[in-house]
């Protein structure tokens, strides 16, 4: 797939995805999601990517839904309104999922389960899906110049992309329902002091710091280890149980005992940095993908 | 339902529930109860409920459940002891409803099923069920004379109210537990620490500043958009995956973007406030209650 | 079962877990976890232990697995490589259990199901399953001398232990994955900074601080009490609907306002102190334990 709404850079072990409208603020299209959600799946076969970035060119990180495009919000319609029994059984059907199927929502999802760390770098105004679009990143960086609303209550709508999901998970669930109440513009320093952002950066340290970060979560570690590692802690902090992850991590930890913990092991017993060789694209583990 | 123990008043489109036995600190009955229920369902119908700020009568919020009324804590029975297996097919028989139901959850699932802002005015002592109770309210504001108290273990018994599933939420599981076992009172500035309260006010200042933020929750917004984002919050965020709120969130985008957000979405391009027309009454979507 | 690397004492009716292994930093062996399991359950049934500080001796709290062992994390083999189906129905299987179970999971599943309070008192380094062991304990205190490692993708592995279900629950999920990621040596203050552990203290007054603690969790408080409360807390959290938990709480307000709670409540209204008598080793009441 060309792309035409984003970028897709890689550089240095990490791949650097663009939100690339900057005349329309990287408003949000139908395009642009079908097109993040070919990068983020890209992103899992591309050995060159060891980590992600995230970020918005211009001023802006994204504005949220292009409401001037066609066939965004409105224009949806089926055979019959949708029903709860619909979205369990039809998911993939092409009615629902091109007419009823929340689009941030694909991207999102694709982005849970993408296997690489996932770091934003928020440059701008990020409203909307705009904000909604980062929940899943691993961490997100802020310069100071950002913005961040979930502004879905002053348009008539709800929260979408499973921010209901995220949100609560990344803020508490009082400051997630607030913010989502007020449906304001909230600054670099609030969504800092609410831990939604890691860190707030002068504009020009943003991206370096972005770059910085995920050097120090790839650099000498197992790509095998860091894709397991993402996926176990996203998917089995939300099970109902321990015993589930307990199940997952033993799995895990018998298949990369075997593999890059080989290496790792005699590295750290003689004191030398590791070599390891597995591949996140070709070498994960046969029980993974589990939970699907 | 005429009310003799709390006291439902509604102003400038907010509800306010006053706990009103104040010659008995506000202590909680089963009557207390049964109106306390019956007024988180009809805020529901109510449309000029839009928001909802509780808060006690005298100087104490809830002093905790009435000791001296018969029929609270003891004098339970029932044909026989009741098993796990009761509490999974017998709830709402009469007898496990009566005599083993726990009468502060009844109160909390109530109000986890309200569909507006829910917002706690704590002005005095809150203890027992006086501090359980506004677990499940979206945010907290205390008096600086706020006295909040988990002291169940000093009677020998346990947390109630769903207090183990909504506390660890909003204070983490660790404090939860350390504020539980320790079972002592907690000053205003320790649960404003810890998570629990959003802010500490002086307490002439308390009502005030939950109606502000009361209203910066509900002026200008579409009631049947707060009503979904607030069950969407609450019950998404506990699903085992993201992939639940999709469903959810794809139905609710669908829904209100033909409805609410039309009118939304006109008034944001032509720069004018949004004038929504929809009852959190009468037009939740079809889709609504799910997960019943 | 005799331990040799670690050491178990009770005191004024603390429990003292010991790791014991001070000239190996504590380093873990099969043999402790067994050990380790063996205690944790040990605890469940000796009516002096009403709750648990873990320590370890010498300057180490715990250096990690002990890679000079044989049998720790090679070594392992079955008569064909485990599947996600062995994790679900063969979880007992000696086979399953001694070559594909990680070890660290069935210590932290005991200490999730420990019915007494768990205080680590982390006094030096915590490294790999000397971090994650740490996870389940209800509340942890570090020296000053802390350093805290969740290192495994140095090693070519993953977090293991039930990590990814514990680690996000007390730092949230963005911290514990850049923890996880960074792989790196954090400080006490980091930790402490991060949610961590609840104080950090200077090293003569780590332990102090922990058994006063401890006795500001049990005494004059029930035992059985505590105990549902323990397990409530962890568990009903992590359901997907508070309907859970109220079913829990009824039958534990029933079953305790009918023992200890009935002596509860007259020593409130007689202002004394209360003598409860429940033992936390015979009277748990018949629904316990629920969810197994």
């Amino acid at each position: 797939m060309t792309y035409e709404t984003i970028d897709y850079t890689t550089r240095d072990g990490i791949a650097t995805i663009t939100l690339n409208r900057p005349s329309q603020l990287n408003a949000f299209t139908v395009q642009m999601a079908d097109e993040l959600v070919d990068a983020y799946t890209r992103v899992n076969t591309d050995d060159d990517a060891r980590a992600v970035v995230v970020t918005g060119a211009g001023r802006a990180f994204c504005a949220g839904m292009d409401l001037s495009a066609t066939g965004n919000v409105f224009g949806l319609g089926v055979d019959h309104d949708p029903t709860l029994e619909d979205m369990h059984e039809r998911l993939d059907d092409p009615d629902i999922k091109a007419r009823v199927r929340d689009t941030g929502g694909r991207v999102t999802l694709a982005m849970y389960a993408c296997t690489k760390p996932v770091i934003g770098a928020i440059n701008g105004a990020a409203v909307g899906i705009g904000a909604t679009m980062t929940l899943p990143m691993d961490v997100r960086l802020a310069s100071s110049k950002a913005r961040v609303g979930f502004v879905f209550g002053r348009l008539g709508i709800v929260p979408e992309a499973c921010s209901s999901w995220f949100l609560p998970r990344l803020v508490g669930i009082s400051r997630a329902l607030e913010w989502s109440y007020r449906a304001d513009i909230l600054s670099a320093d609030e969504v800092h002091d609410g831990g939604l952002v890691r860190s707030v950066h002068e504009p020009d340290e943003l991206l370096p710091a972005a770059y910085a970060l995920a050097h120090s979560f790839v650099d000498g570690h197992s790509a095998v280890g860091i894709a397991l590692t993402r996926q176990m802690m996203w998917r089995n902090a939300a099970q109902p149980h321990p015993l589930e992850a307990h199940r997952i991590d033993s799995l895990a930890m018998y298949y990369t005992s075997m593999n890059d913990g080989v290496e790792g092991v005699h590295a750290f017993l003689e004191k030398r940095p590791a070599q390891f060789t597995g591949s996140a694209s070709r070498d994960l583990p046969p029980f993974y993908p589990w939970q699907e």
